[in-house]
């Protein structure tokens, strides 16, 4: 099985520093990256383009745009898209934000998200980047991302061209949804990134770093997977894993568990 | 505001020996308790009864049966049905189990909640208990309950006659969900219970015991109140709150809190 349709999601390996990261990517023959805002800012935005681009990698997306609710999110979420176009990454992955504080106006949270996305978009557009909604668990509704599902995703995402404002569709802020199925081909050349990760329980406390690497939870990844390529999508395969344990561990070997995992479910898919 | 509609979940004072929670109650002018089975169980099946009765207070329902995934399902859910028609509550709680263990088959798991719950149905009718499926918030998908939205849990209540299965609006599992207002329109006279929990954040490890009394959080309980009264619901408005600080406190003061928090809510429900 090919390692040319991973992308290896930064936020896996957090601590790990950017040389190394992207020596160790090509090393294990991974033919994409995908990146965060905050450690491509230390590393530096021209210096992380260009020891990305002279690696031969491609950098499948960046992480992220959003938080629609913060007061600066305009000039905010403008950066973010000139830092895409600037890194070569032709997705901006947006997570939509909370509500603001002391905020119980959820339907107004999300009506400022589908205006927020849609003053974004010309920029975006003229900047060759596209716009990618994901729908994070119900588990952050309330303060990382009002957007809970695919659904909501894409009746946003529906009132702009395909290329201007895609999808994210990741195993595991989906998985529980019994509508997922039917809203993957629904979503079809809407999904501009399919990431994976698993979903394991006990989840730890504010539940932000609980995932686990593909194969060790209880989603059928492989059906999802399949799920993505049966509505047309050709596109990279991103693990992203927030596990306070496994970042922990050396890049190396975070790779190295990265790409197995990643194996073990593509075989399956193929299988 | 009367506080007859109020229910008492003795889950919101698990610690409370359950004849200083009914003086309490009585006490304070609350009309109804909702009791656990494990509670139950400790302080006597027919003790409680009597306890209960004398008091002159109504039992709004029985949590909790379900967890269709264990072995003993059957039997046990039986035995539950059986133990709410002795202590006179009309509805018995569902909350339906998560996946079997190492299980990835969701749509298996929900199947099988759906046959379970078909043959449980003569059993409950036949003793007066209404069942009620509770959809869970779906990060308890994997381990406590497939059922997570409330279309879920009328898909299945459905295919049954109305007094024989309905659901749970509970605000803490659902406010999230953009779909609930019409779920709950459709739901209608299905509605068996609504209870009122609010959502903080940071989630505690294991996220079981992190809800917050009516008020303290970012759920518009008023505006939910109000649609299951649209709905055509009459019955009690239950207050269920796992709070790991809250359980520390003395019966009278949970009891006290509660009240105000209810009547809180209530009155913005009728401003």
């Amino acid at each position: 099985m090919s390692r040319s349709r991973l992308s290896f999601n930064q936020a896996t390996a957090p601590n790990c520093p950017l040389p190394e990261l992207v020596a160790g990517c090509v090393d294990a023959g991974i033919g994409q990256i995908g990146l965060w805002r905050e450690q491509v800012g230390e590393f530096g935005l021209d210096r992380t383009a260009k020891l990305v681009a002279s690696a031969g990698l491609g950098v499948s997306t960046l992480c992220r745009g959003g938080f629609f609710s913060g007061p600066d999110w305009l000039a905010e979420n403008q950066r973010a898209i000139d830092e895409a176009a600037a890194l070569g990454a032709p997705v901006l992955v947006l997570v939509s934000g909370g509500l603001p504080a002391r905020s119980r106006d959820v339907d107004g949270a999300r009506a400022h998200v589908a205006d927020a996305i849609a003053r974004l978009v010309p920029h975006a557009t003229a900047a060759g980047v596209r716009l990618a909604i994901e729908p994070l668990h119900p588990m952050y509704a309330s303060d990382r991302c009002v957007i809970s599902t695919l659904a909501q995703a894409l009746d946003i995402a529906e009132g702009h061209p395909v290329a201007a404002v895609g999808v994210v569709v990741d195993t595991y802020h989906l998985w529980w949804d019994d509508t997922v199925y039917a809203q993957i081909a629904r979503a079809g050349e809407r999904i501009a990134s399919f990431q994976l990760a698993d979903w394991v329980t006990p989840l730890p406390q504010g539940v932000l770093t609980g995932r686990a690497l593909p194969g060790e939870g209880c989603v059928e990844l492989d059906r999802l997977w399949r799920a993505v390529d049966a509505a047309g999508y050709t596109g990279p395969v991103e693990v992203e894993i927030f596990n306070a344990d496994l970042w922990e561990r050396s890049g190396a070997e975070i790779l190295a568990r990265t790409v197995r995992a990643y194996e073990t479910v593509a075989a399956a898919v193929q299988a």
